[in-house]
């Protein structure tokens, strides 16, 4: 069976931006385990106290699927094995698998190591074996094969055939630099395979955007165990990305993995956690689980694919956990309102809505820098107001904001607000973290008498665009928000070329429609 | 030779977000030309009235290596191609080049074009053959040819045919859906190639994550023509990465094609171009072209790739017009800072600066949301702090920023400020475009009459980014600026839950760096 080896929690974290703490790695392992890969590498004990500290927790869970590997290199050059830190390091944390790499490359031998090429053949042999007699369950990561194995073909084979002799149970070829094109992984397998017994295992990086490929070509080549990362994270042009990888070997080779169909359908869900617990947005355009992968937008596209999926989409994207996005953009025709409106639940009335008016109203919307996409809340209540169905909360008299900086201290934001609700004033202010949420506060603080419920909703996120950076601070922003009420999230929207015009629009209509949740 | 076929312009322009000007769309055709491609897909004339202008005014360009090539479908059912108004609006455009797609994939033919299989037949060839009979070179694209394919082989190749009947110059064998494996690709065109005499082209989806892959495949099937966009622009997953494509073909497997060395190191600056103007950010993580494509973190590494860039580099960036990117980071060390201090026109004295402070001190203000990647100017500010070469243009006495919102009307934002210059007092105010540009335009007003160098700097580019999502509006931001004097850009930073405080560091940076160019 093909193993999936997980190296998010080591090779990914090299990516710039990505600092995964203690307890996101923890995280990131129950999901990855709930996913069903076969080994995920969480660390380098040898490297930091971070690491160390989650190999001891890591003992602790209970995981179903997976194994957990620390990560370390072939002893250094001149000592014996037992007395290598890192070595024993990798022996202290607990693991009953480890992965150490060492160099198949002769330039990286004598020019970075610094060693002699017979030196760093007996490093990996009996790095190796000192892991195997402990009982360990241990790969060979050769870094740089590919490099090395195109300047030297003979070195290269020697330094896999060392740690076959010092009893490897895999032999992991590293693409490190990423420079390898598909036909050259698979003629050199070719070449190597018959003079190894020792399972292969494949190790890309994506500098020539062919990572996926060649770790498909390497299992099509013989290979046993493929390495990559969630959403490809990794240094420069990140690894193999697993959340490609894994559906196109289920779905388009049909494959045996330990994933089942059932787990198959967690992949979204797993690799969006990556990217959350890492910070950064999960990119739109990913294969498979990007919010944009099954997504729709023209109108003809739309009928076409609401009488036939398979015309425009080469996977039901509910195999893996993601689904169909049909866009609301300038672009749309009738047929994406109508679909839109009812997966949120709402029947247009063709007869009574002016659908035609909605769609030029969206369009000029979308124009002036609105986008509807992740903000369905927003689009909810436009519909709302098309249809008769929205009730105004409050009118608002006036609102100011005053952001202070005195020398070389940090400023202080206040708000003053002025609303009329059921023909009372309020009249209040409140203090802030910087402007938008000295707004946000002195507002919920002048409406929460009226509708209690607004203490239950509260921001989840808050992102700024600027729109069009040419123009400098005068540029359009769009703010987009995300609330919740513990039960259900939200999306809103608001554009303007003042951040606070624009932050005052979704901040209302994130309040509004919470509030219009709670009455139905 | 090897033609590669462009449509940035029109496939490209399909991905969310993206909405070219007719301005934009032929300062691409420029740019295009300039990198060497062979056709420029410039838009659908039948379509819309902004494609009908771009191919007015594009025939006033005098290109040199491209010709532009207009895109529609095949007649409609049951009509002579005379009566067509998309391919008369292909003949109108001025063009000498045409693409047509036509319906590869039986079940497409019946379901969605809704005629019948002879007819979809008798479309294809009569209106390849009406645009061949007007004197214009024609490419066929065989819209889901690979699916269409696996449904129905013996249709699908009859399609190619007819096609071929036509007279067309090549047929592009599509993979609509993005659904393909490499394995498949490389199969189906040895399957049909024998049965055809016209040059076979490849237009390839990333829905797998293997388009680039599947391009270069078919390449070694024997495809003469590939289609693709710069930065893999295109609908849900984006289509095949020419940003990838051409130096793999030019640098990994040494194919011949037009762009010669000298215009592959346009490669970067074209593809950042139209991202650029699509006003998308610029994949950080890209092969070839991304600013991280050469970035190296982690100190051991940079020691190694200065004394030999091969080590860790599967090409000269400069080959393509990037280059090499050494960051400073938490996780540099000191021969990442001398590198990049050196690389700024900085000698750093090693015995008079303290390195180790300066590299605690990037430490701290990265943890606190400072990114020096991007922002060159304030790290070089800090340098000059800790080599005390820095001058305080003014000190701060008192800002304050008031943002005003009256009912249902825009806001409108004011800032006042009192500076002390050389003993003197300055106080004064502005409005803005809200508060950010408020601030800016009232920072600048007190300056200018001491440094009237200041009339010549202005910000290009202002970004903000919310650094952590979760605490809503009390979150964390990160504003970079890009200012420039005419004849050099440069990067500021800044970070606070302020986004007030944000701002103001990176303006305060942006000008003194600013200043600081011009006492040189």
């Amino acid at each position: 069976m093909l193993k999936i080896y997980d190296t998010t929690l080591r090779d990914g974290s090299q990516q710039e931006g990505i600092s995964y703490s203690t307890e996101d790695k923890i995280n990131i392992t129950k999901q990855l385990d709930k996913l069903g890969v076969n080994y995920i590498e969480g660390g380098w004990p040898g490297s930091n106290p971070k690491d160390i500290e989650y190999f001891k927790r890591v003992q602790d869970l209970e995981l179903k699927n997976a194994k957990v590997t620390a990560f370390g290199s072939t002893r250094r050059a001149n000592l014996t094995p037992h007395e290598d830190k890192n070595l024993n390091a990798i022996l202290d944390s607990g693991v009953e698998v480890a992965t150490i790499f060492g160099k198949a490359w002769n330039l990286h031998v004598t020019d970075a190591l610094e060693t002699s090429l017979e030196e760093n053949l007996r490093m990996v042999e009996s790095s190796v074996s000192y892991l195997k007699e402990e009982g360990l369950e241990v790969h060979f990561d050769a870094e740089h094969f590919f490099d090395g194995y195109k300047a030297d073909a003979d070195y290269a084979l020697k330094v896999l055939q060392a740690a076959q002799r010092g009893g490897a149970d895999s032999l992991v070829l590293c693409d490190t630099n990423g420079g390898s094109m598909p036909f050259e992984i698979r003629s050199i397998i070719k070449q190597i395979e018959s003079q190894l017994t020792t399972p292969l295992g494949i190790h890309a990086h994506n500098d020539s955007d062919v990572a996926v490929a060649n770790s498909l070509i390497a299992v099509e080549s013989g290979v046993k165990q493929i390495q990559g990362t969630l959403n490809g994270y990794g240094e420069r042009c990140g690894n193999a990305n697993l959340s490609s990888i894994i559906p196109n070997l289920k779905l388009k080779y049909n494959y045996n993995l330990e994933i089942d169909d059932k787990q198959l359908k967690y992949l979204t869900e797993v690799s969006r956690y990556a990217s959350e617990v890492a910070n950064l947005t999960p990119p739109t355009h990913q294969p498979y689980v990007g919010d944009s992968a099954f997504a729709h937008k023209g109108g003809i596209h739309v009928s076409a694919i609401l009488k036939e999926p398979e015309t425009y989409e080469h996977i039901e994207p509910e195999l893996v956990g993601n689904k169909r996005n049909v866009l609301v953009s300038e672009l749309s025709g009738k047929s994406n309102l109508i679909y839109k409106a009812e997966e949120l639940g709402i029947k247009l009335n063709q007869e009574t809505t002016d659908l035609r008016q909605v769609l030029e109203q969206i369009k000029e919307l979308e124009h002036q820098g609105y986008h509807f996409e992740g903000a369905e809340a927003s689009f909810e209540l436009l519909i709302a107001k098309a249809t008769g169905t929205y009730n105004k909360l409050f009118e608002l008299e006036g609102v100011r904001i005053i952001t202070e900086k005195r020398g070389e201290l940090a400023p202080v934001s206040e708000a003053t607000i002025k609303v009329r609700i059921d023909g009372q004033r309020v009249h209040t202010a409140a203090e802030g973290n910087g402007p938008v949420n000295a707004l946000d506060s002195a507002l919920r603080k002048a409406l929460v008498r009226f509708y209690p419920c607004l203490k239950e909703i509260h921001l989840i996120d808050y992102k700024v665009r600027v729109l069009d950076g040419n123009d400098g601070t005068e540029a359009k922003v769009r703010v987009l928000i995300e609330s919740g009420d513990g039960h259900n999230t939200w999306g809103t929207v608001g554009a303007s070329t003042n951040i606070i015009e624009a932050s005052w629009q979704a901040l209302v209509d994130s309040i509004e429609y919470g509030v219009r949740l709670k009455k139905q």
